[in-house]
């Protein structure tokens, strides 16, 4: 391909340049399908032995919505209420159970076997990652997002996962967002602060 | 936007559903205009407070690269030593000290203040995000990418950020694929084994 291509200024704006953390939403909900939608692109993502440690939770009614609040910081209290979805982005501890099925040609679990400060590490990484395919995949279907880290994890773990290997990464609200209650953007780093060519 | 919208499936097919993790790569160098415009891209996307803790080494040179290749796993030799580029991707744990040029409407950093793991957490899961940023940005651009996590992070330290206080993440190939290299496509969880709707 070309950076050419037509249509490229129009993706690297949706993506990057335009895209914007949202603090509140219009009322229109998401339906079930675009969500399948998003977790077929998410899914795609590379991860580290395929391991795909993320979870989601899609949080949507009013019980679940209610159990999401009381963990929260009060700063994302409005935003959550507002957005017809959040996503929970959980990360399976317990991933390497998957790997013969999703790394079949290689028995890879002797690398993890005992190592649980590994286990953990590889779980929030790749987590990590693949809530950045999501925060992508979101907007490339139309989305605006909302990544959270304010709310209290040992609560959210209680929660929604009890009694399973999956702990809380981090939060993302999903919706349309109301241009409005958009904040300034920030600046950022330029690029010989964080970058350097060797 | 609508996702009907002319272009649609060639960048979803684009930044997920064709893209690949490369193993080795074709000989076209990547421009350091290119790596700009990437980094331009990859700044803009979101992080806690904006904290921004992601550091991206662009490994090219001999020398250096012949240094990244005593830190890796024997699987990493043969990409690391064909791609043109290879990012090392970093945290740094000292961000709080640019909160106050990247947050500057709040002083956050009384939220950070003495709390050591919470720092630790915050830079690796936000430059993890940032790294998942970069592949998707690469992508965009027209670069294909290798990431790997298979190295030993204290010699890549010890190599590559002494006397700083950043810390390796991850590592990531980027340069032009070579098609004959890239492995059968692994299975993904479905829906219903990663996902639940509340």
């Amino acid at each position: 391909m070309s950076t050419q291509d037509p249509g490229t200024d129009v993706w690297l704006d949706r993506l990057f340049r335009n895209a914007r953390s949202q603090n509140g939403y219009r009322p229109e909900p998401v339906a079930d399908e675009v969500l399948a939608r998003l977790y077929d692109l998410v899914k795609m993502g590379p991860t580290s032995t395929n391991c795909s440690p993320a979870r989601f939770l899609f949080v949507r009614g009013a019980e679940a919505k209610q159990k999401l609040l009381a963990c929260v910081a009060p700063p994302n209290v409005p935003k959550i209420t507002q957005a017809p979805v959040t996503v929970v982005i959980g990360m399976d501890l317990g991933f390497v159970d998957t790997l013969p099925r999703l790394f079949p040609h290689m028995d890879v679990r002797p690398m993890y076997a005992g190592k649980d400060e590994f286990i953990r590490a590889t779980a929030f990484r790749n987590s990590s990652l693949q809530g950045g395919y999501l925060i992508m995949a979101a907007r490339a279907l139309g989305l605006d997002c909302g990544p959270m880290s304010g709310f209290d994890p040992g609560k959210v773990d209680e929660a929604f996962w009890a009694g399973t290997t999956v702990r809380t990464n981090f939060l993302c609200t999903l919706g349309h967002g109301d241009p409005a209650k958009i904040f300034p953007r920030h600046p950022r780093l330029g690029f010989d602060e964080a970058c350097q060519l060797l």
